[in-house]
């Protein structure tokens, strides 16, 4: 795996090796980064933290420590195609460890599957599990603590990351530790005295002055044996309903199993029971980026105090956290401003109320449903495709197509498509005829005809398309064949 | 003329009748309004204050009053075809009656030009000269105001429209009354005392106190032939090189002969130097719109004081301008601010700064120079066009051409265009061959052929284009042939 993470290098008298795994929690939904998160795009899949995505970013992270055939991802299925996308690109075998949750269950019934999946192969595997929405500035220090985990995981442990506070922040759970655990070669490792919910202002100021109170950052370190141990003594209904999920091998979880598990947080689920629970201080830079004031917190700005992503010119204009993800952004005089832009819709927030955008997404939904949904841009598993306008009788797209991909043979009964080929070759089945197209060149597929579009070549493939008809919605589609089992 | 505007009802015992023409300034540039105005789509081009133009607004007023045919409109070149575009839609004859400046040179040359012109055919003629770009609420009593000016003009004098004050406002010059000129039907109409720049806000105060001064906007009614008497005797100059103008009958004034004409608006060339100089006071709900504030402040507004536009949502959100043009906008607890949305650029920016948005001009101009001076959509004599998109090697186009019109014969020799239809019928020449083309159909001109789009129909057609090559700027063209004499 190539990646630009610096390496973790301690002299480790314990190295788990073959027995080190990571799952990725990647099913996460929520729009309090609307309209950059849509319900179809949540803030994982999102580039938020620099060039590439906050999971694309956690896999980076992990990549230096577990063979990328050891990390298990698991996200919803509506996600599945994003994040094999993300992840293929950084590297192959990670796409093949993707899980897919057909609805939504909250983090026990996720972590136990992929537990329970890898217990299978190794019963005594060390298995980090880490959010895949969250930045990390210190990756080293992630590492070390990863590592010292690993010691109290291999004592019995369920090792919790705790994040040094920085400040009184009330919008995160606090474990406060106790006494330390003595173990070799991971001193800091300390018995969790509580866990406590997300405080008030002067119960986190108490915890800053009064010490050994640290964030609860989601991310933890078990042996699988210990945590099914657990999990069967703690919660023996969703133990024993996870037998019957194992003993499938798909990578996409029948519904009706899947639906049997109980909706439950690990912590409410199993940490708050269980006995031995460990956790280890750490500093690395942690940030949930929970609004987009934390993300104007976390991220850099420059010596006015604006916090600018994309085309942007602020005159006279401060402590603003100004995005643009399409078109350029002006700024005068403006102070204290949270701006948003992307293709379709624009957020303008004062900073300190964007944590409540509830209500303005639920009104945005009730007058534009799709505006809280979809971008402009969609994913899939071929490519994507960004509509450049609609109107009365046409779409006009822009469809790309990844190198060796290949859309589903299908027909549409209410539409005609126009294909120019802008970038790369294609391979066309249109009708009775198959051929290629090259750059420059077009083709007409008329309503009812049945078409593929597949990119043989070694760039991507662009094409604009033009449909014109009376109906133009996605769901006029009959697919004959498709490589990604969408029939 | 079709016109909403109510009709003006009096007893008149004197009718200007086939002596009224009516001088419409239409030449004004700036881009105190962007992102909506640009060097090439000033503030008269742009609908500020409803479905039409504030250009189409002002003929709609004048037009219950006078006959397209005694309409000049004059505009710089830039703006020609737009204006025609814009005066066509309202009535045929007004297009007609458009004189096209080379170079700008303030007001006097404009309005003597176009009073020269009038002269030739009616010496006599009573000329109203109007802005382009103010907004009226109250059209009987612009109408009324007109009526009474004429009564002054007819008696020798130049009458302004004098604005009643409804504040102390410190953007508008004054104008200070003297003695009623006791003009049977005008009683009204006063002798101007003297003329007093931009005051400041103490002075203004004062002037709204002690009454008897108005709002100079810039509006006001001559006899042809008293006008270049007066001009003959202050600005002998002006007045000599205006002949050589006038003798020639083009429609755009020639480069030369317009160059020589002096720099001068009529307020410091003629006004402060003329001794029969009347105010006709009046109170028709006049406005500049001379900034996104003062737009604010005419528009109406919602419940919670937001003026909106286009597809905004705010919540909990007051006293705002939220304008959009393209996309949506939505707003949480945000105050006082504009937010004006374009296709390519947003101005986010506290209402109370909007007045000073020079600097951010000038700072996004030397960014990204074509976002002060078009729009995505760009207006031509044979209809418009809008980018869609562009990227490395193509540009997406959609392109409406207007029932009858027909672009010029061309060829590229850097690009190759595919287009489609999606409404209406096209004729196209194509290389050697000629046809028509429907819905749905399209074709391809390879780079160096010769050919031409025409709307033969009834109804607009509408294209899209899409062009590749390694070169796409407007400037690869090489016109053979134009109805629009652009060869």
């Amino acid at each position: 795996m190539n990646s630009p993470v610096p390496q973790f290098q301690i002299d480790e008298t314990f190295q788990a090796g073959q027995r080190r795994y990571a799952v990725i929690l990647a099913g996460g939904s929520g729009t309090r980064l609307w309209p950059l998160s849509r319900s179809s795009m949540p803030k994982q899949l999102l580039a938020l933290n620099g060039a590439e995505t906050l999971m694309q970013d956690t896999i980076r992270r992990v990549g230096n420590m577990v063979d990328p055939t050891r990390v298990i991802t698991v996200t919803h299925n509506d996600y599945r195609f994003e994040v094999m996308g993300q992840l293929h690109t950084i590297h192959p075998h990670l796409a093949d460890g993707v899980l897919a949750e057909p609805v939504g269950r909250n983090t026990l019934p996720a972590i136990a599957w992929a537990t329970a999946k890898i217990a299978k192969k190794q019963p005594d595997a060390l298995i980090g599990v880490f959010s895949s929405d969250h930045a990390v500035s210190d990756p080293v220090s992630f590492q070390r603590a990863w590592a010292e985990a690993e010691r109290a995981a291999e004592a019995g442990y369920l090792a919790l990351f705790g994040m040094k506070p920085t400040g009184p922040a009330t919008g995160f759970g606090y474990i406060q530790a106790a006494e330390s655990l003595a173990l070799h070669g991971a001193e800091s490792v300390q018995r969790v005295a509580r866990f406590v919910e997300k405080p008030n202002l002067s119960a986190a100021q108490s915890y800053l002055k009064e010490g050994g109170y640290y964030w609860n950052g989601g991310m933890f370190v078990f042996r699988a044996d210990h945590f099914l141990a657990m999990l069967e003594r703690i919660q023996p209904e969703t133990h024993a309903a996870l037998a019957a999920l194992t003993g499938d091998d798909s990578k996409v979880a029948p519904l009706d199993l899947y639906q049997s598990l109980p909706n439950l947080s690990i912590d409410y689920g199993l940490l708050e029971h269980a006995d031995k629970v460990a956790v280890v201080p750490v500093d690395m830079g942690w940030d949930d980026l929970g609004s987009w004031e934390a993300i104007y917190q976390h991220r850099d700005k420059d010596e006015d105090g604006n916090m600018k992503h994309g085309e942007v010119v602020a005159v006279n204009s401060h402590n603003n956290l100004l995005w643009s993800e399409h078109g350029h952004l002006a700024t005068f005089g403006l102070e204290n401003i949270a701006v948003v832009q992307t293709r379709d819709a624009t957020l303008v927030c004062p900073r300190d109320k964007v944590a409540e955008l509830k209500p303005l997404v639920a009104k945005v939904k009730e007058k534009c449903r799709t505006l809280t949904e979809t971008h402009m841009t969609v994913t899939r598993p071929w490519g994507s495709y960004t509509i450049l306008e609609e109107g009365p009788y046409y779409k006009t797209k822009r469809i790309l197509v990844n190198p060796g991909a290949k859309l589903s043979m299908q027909m549409h009964h209410h539409r005609s498509e126009h294909w120019v080929v802008i970038a790369g070759t294609a391979r066309i089945v249109n009708g009775e005829n198959e051929f290629f197209l090259e750059e420059n060149q077009s083709t007409y597929i008329p309503k009812t005809h049945r078409h593929r579009l597949e990119n043989p070549g070694k760039v991507p493939l662009q094409i604009i398309e033009i449909q014109t008809g009376p109906y133009l919605e996605e769901d006029d589609i009959v697919r004959f064949g498709d490589i990604y089992g969408r029939t």
